[in-house]
């Protein structure tokens, strides 16, 4: 199977390796307008089974899913300082529709705190409408001056959820409950990406937030990726939009909101930590296509039994896809469905075939058996359930092998060169945020020592990790 | 049950009575920006329910889903004359980004005919790449002067199917499957809307269209709705965006394409085809609660005897929901479940429950049964088979009520002051049609006279459907 590579290694250069099978895994395009993305039908094919498993946990913590505009009247971003502060370099704005300049300039969502507020103001009025728990799966726009498909473009989707709760503690844990039910479950269980879960340090912050949780994912190549963030908005968002309600005790107080999001970087995740050099490793839990059965070349004889094949993959609950041999050559193909990360793939040929014999192989680690026709299916079939827990495993390993306790922040810095530091917080501080930025390198997150959530950064004994990051 | 109403009544004033309804059934808010709208939970579970049974025939149809930019380059849309003429007046458009003016300004996509083409052409090279059969989910802007939540919105939701084809016959034979397969199936099957089926006269094609189809659906007031459109672009948009393939024959020539599309109106069309001066009426299909089991008060034994129902609904795969009685008096609250719209309700009350009864009511025709309890989650899973037919039955028996057969286009113009009018096409012509725009009228379709499809308007012996209009 060793030919000449497809793809540049990514030992040699991990960002052009990334583009490339962006490119040649038929998963996303740019966009005519500088920094938007197209979406192509198996990339998108990916996003929607990593919506349906968010919306599914989201459903479960007891949310509901809404619409909200994506034109935003420019005044209601300057309602909260820090929010808007925080995100008038990125905004795109609508000067004219409907064949005149308009009165009042329109932004295109960055995000939709601010529309959600002022309607969270007009539909709660007492404590039994609490805690209100909105989601919704959108489009927003970020401008953005160095976009990078999946992982920084000007437009994206996302979900984003904003709740409003009685108290602070009914606020931190939902924020809590979403963070390790939706976020930390999900890229776990099906993207298969292990995860920091930890604090942002204060500079971090989503803007108007007082609290910003985080699941850090490690790609390949060392660097960290923000995969999902919920934040804690205090009574920020609800002073400035006038959320209130009517308490049991018949006063007037106001609300606690939060926010939280995951996005189609995601996918760029999903790429990054599991590729190898000839392309996508898919969980199967996530993959369009878990089985592929290829032809080894147009026969009747094998067609047959590739259906056959298809057939009992399908009825054991399997998304199985037959490759009938007629587009190109077996090699050709073998390579086109490695680049595109499909778990399982039966291979049937002629002559292996008149054995009463097929092979099966497993992409991630490219083990290949040859059985008898009558076992393919199944033995397909459990390596569908194996691989998931498998690239899980090995996720893991690579993180742990690259992330490495150090003694102070130079230490933080020679290891955050190719992996995750874990430093003392103290150890840091302001001018040490300041001499890792000098270093393109961030304090990814904060933690308690045994990696468990804090409740914020002043907890004493917080371990910082340091990291290159996307 | 007879109280004071709760709606404006349907026949005083219809435009009224929709906008309560959606008001108080909790459907949709007006957004901050004129012309857009919040979807609010439960109105966005009624659309995730159109949507999920939209998309899993589209699929079936054999075309997949695909992302395409929320942004064009202005440029674009001039590419296809027809096109930019049909929809400048409607753009919203965005001048500024990132901080500074842009170089091009950009336009809010009104469809994305345009930013589809263009890839289409980067994506097909042969006659092996044909057809190329793409849908996508979005977003879409058309500023609207007169707005009207969930039928005329600035801002809506939609699908927009876009495919490309080697011969003129190849895409309309895929035209039409989508427009009875998906469209005219779903309509009838899950919105219980009977429509008729029929081209547009050229006067009300697509801005680029060699031929529209449409589904129009009767609303309680007499009026047409365009339930959905599915357009044969020709060479049109191949042309301007030059989507050319290498055919069998090895010569480069210039695909077919197509589009087809139904939007978030469909939400506005479901509300005024089925509701009465009660508010909605939800078919089970796509109500997002089938069965609502209603606590006559709070009371223990009540409370155990709704779980017990709402555990057996909910194993039989019934969507049911518990009223445990704490909100409002039971009046308030049978009111606000028949706004809703639930198809079928359980009363359980303490005295009845004490001689081992329930009542199971109907809300599309009001008819209550007082049965044992241990028959009530049987028969309200059944009532929720048969009221799914019933109000398919009772719109089919309604629109043709109030259709019928005019000579001339005198009678058509009595007849669609309050319902369809038959009328021969060609006793219509340019002049006819001027007429009709004079009252307000439109030819909403052209169908053979036993009612199927033509292949275009200059058929002999067609028949136009006349109406007003939403």
């Amino acid at each position: 199977m060793a030919g000449p590579s497809v793809l540049t290694p990514q030992n040699e250069d991990f960002p052009q390796w990334y583009q490339e099978v962006v490119a040649k895994a038929e998963m996303a395009d740019n966009g005519p307008v500088r920094g938007t993305m197209v979406i192509r039908p198996y990339g998108y094919a990916i996003w929607e089974r990593i919506q349906s498993a968010i919306d599914e946990r989201i459903k479960l913590a007891g949310a509901q899913n809404a619409y909200f505009p994506l034109f935003i009247p420019e005044s209601y971003l300057s309602k909260e300082a820090e929010h808007v502060e925080g995100f008038s370099p990125e905004l795109a704005v609508v000067t004219h529709a409907g064949g005149e300049e308009l009165a009042e300039p329109i932004v295109v969502r960055p995000t939709s705190e601010t529309v959600i507020g002022e309607f969270m103001a007009k539909w709660i009025q007492s404590h039994r409408d609490l805690p209100l728990l909105l989601n919704q799966w959108a489009n927003v726009v970020r401008w953005e001056m160095r976009p990078r498909l999946f992982l920084r473009s000007s437009e994206f989707l996302w979900q984003e959820g904003h709740t409003a709760h009685a108290s602070a503690r009914d606020a931190s844990a939902y924020a809590l409950k979403i963070h390790l039910e939706v976020y930390h479950d999900f890229l776990e269980k099906v993207l298969a990406v292990p995860t920091f879960l930890g604090i942002k340090p204060p500079s971090e912050r989503f803007a108007g937030a007082t609290n910003t949780m985080t699941c850090e994912g490690m790609m390949r190549d060392g660097k960290a990726l923000q995969m999902a963030t919920s934040h804690e908005l205090g009574q920020n968002f609800a002073r400035a939009f006038d959320i209130y309600f009517q308490s049991e005790q018949g006063q007037s107080e106001l609300c606690y909101t939060t926010s939280w999001g995951a996005s189609t970087r995601l996918v760029g995740g999903l790429i990054m930590a599991h590729g190898d050099d000839r392309g996508l490793i898919l969980p199967p839990a996530l993959a369009p296509i878990q089985v592929v059965v290829l032809a080894v070349r147009e026969d009747d004889e094998v067609l047959t039994a590739c259906r056959d094949q298809y057939d009992q993959l399908t009825a054991a609950g399997v998304r199985a896809h037959v490759d009938d041999g007629r587009r190109g050559s077996f090699g050709r193909r073998v390579t086109d469905w490695e680049m595109k990360g499909v778990p399982v793939r039966i291979e049937v040929g002629p002559r292996d075939l008149a054995q009463g014999l097929v092979s099966v192989v497993r992409r991630d680690t490219g083990e290949k058996s040859t059985v008898a026709v009558a076992d393919a299916a199944a033995l397909a079939s459990s390596l569908v359930r194996d691989v998931q827990g498998a690239m899980l495993n090995a996720a893991r390993t690579l993180r742990d092998s690259r992330t490495t306790t150090v003694s102070d922040l130079d230490g933080a810095i020679e290891v955050a060169q190719e992996g995750f530091a874990r430093v003392e917080w103290s150890k840091v501080g302001d001018a040490g945020e300041a001499r890792l930025k000098s270093q393109a390198m961030t304090v990814r997150c904060l933690q308690r020592s045994d990696g468990s959530m804090p409740e914020n950064e002043r907890e004493s004994g917080l371990v910082a990790i340091v990291a290159r990051s996307y």
